[in-house]
């Protein structure tokens, strides 16, 4: 098996998927809510690429989610604060959701055998679920605006160290989840602080979601692997895969 | 003083690079060669594209080197390894030299305000040398057939570590920086370990270059800084700069 890991959507080499694993990171913060979202209840999540496309396909008992320049939508129920999706609001909604990044991420994996979102919050359950598959693995950091993103870069270097902890023997890691895993074991015991001094840490911050940064900055505690099927994302926990 | 790290040289912002500081960084093997043929006594050393072009532009009192798939070109009188530049042989010498990356990043920097040839060998006089000039830095990774090198990136990582060491208060590290410099501090202690296990270092040991591989690990052994200027590398020591 081997892994390799991506530093933006850009670099997305969409031919090469087809029969892979693909992990898709966008930890601030579309990956981060899917997974809340699934967690909390929600029914499925529909990632879209455009806001034309998210008001076309919502149906009248949908939720409307997603962001543009880190603000939710005008009209939309939701924007893309993990923390807006609590129990009350998603339980058993289907949520039609567009973001500048994680979305698209999303779309362009989606020649791959299997699309899973990924964060810091099921970063295990995500390692464990690449082992199982005995796939090869793409770590699919979405980056922002075709920059690289710290944040998703530790979570690809999370998921190449939970990997590791596996103890399967014939992984083969390549360049770049080799110099993320070592960012991660860098910075590890200050995560939250480090998340926050990212690009897109202090641009949610300065917008008033710092709660948003310290709350995807949490490791290992949601075990639901958002699967992509149909074009829908839907919650699996690993022990049924 | 902002300082942003670009993975490969594909990715390289040609029009954003005037009026910068560009740290080239291929450091298996061409910058590394290059760093040690100029402290060795070399008059300078003309980085071209092509095999074509380097034949053109070697007098006959010039040495050609460089490397095709990590071998020798047949007929020239240098391969690309850094033990192959030696007194003896380089002394006086203007030497026209083509690799498949190093001198491609080289060439696409041209733009900037000042080229750079940087490895893990004058790292620390590249970082002083950034700082002295004062203006925006881009730490260049040449990487491998457009993907991301190990050895390169870890480069990167040690030049913001001696940069932030130099305690200047203003300068602002991007992400990807910031990740680099987390990996160089996660592996600084086995650095020639990390770097023969790297794609570059596993490809070299396999064609009998271990050794180049332990030489290009070594850190902070030159401070002679290659700059580019009319198309030629010449050597200049910091205190000169």
């Amino acid at each position: 098996m081997r892994v390799v890991c991506i530093p933006t959507v850009g670099e997305t080499p969409g031919a090469e998927l087809a029969g892979k694993t693909v992990l898709v990171i966008d930890v601030l913060r579309a990956t981060s809510t899917i997974i809340t979202a699934l967690a909390n209840g929600a029914d499925s999540v529909v990632p879209v690429e455009t806001v034309a496309q998210a008001r076309q396909m919502a149906g009248a008992s949908d939720l409307l989610a997603g962001e543009r320049q880190c603000r939710k939508i005008p009209g939309f129920h939701l924007g893309n604060s993990p923390l807006e999706f609590v129990p009350d609001t998603v339980k058993g909604r289907r949520i039609v959701m567009t973001t500048t990044n994680g979305t698209r991420g999303i779309h362009k994996a989606s020649k791959a055998a299997v699309v899973i979102a990924a964060s810091m919050l099921n970063a295990r359950a995500c390692a464990e679920a690449a082992v199982l598959f005995k796939r090869d693995v793409v770590l699919l950091c979405a980056g922002t605006k075709d920059a690289f993103a710290l944040e998703d870069g530790l979570c690809a270097g999370l998921i190449v160290k939970e990997m590791r902890n596996l103890g399967t023997e014939d992984i083969q890691f390549d360049d770049l989840s080799i110099a993320m895993e070592g960012a991660y074991l860098a910075y590890e015991d200050r995560l939250a602080e480090i998340l926050s001094r990212s690009d897109s840490g202090v641009r949610l911050t300065r917008l008033g979601s710092a709660d948003d940064v310290a709350y995807c900055a949490q490791r290992h505690t949601i075990s639901i692997l958002p699967i992509l099927q149909d074009g829908n994302m839907k919650g699996a926990a690993p022990k049924i895969l």
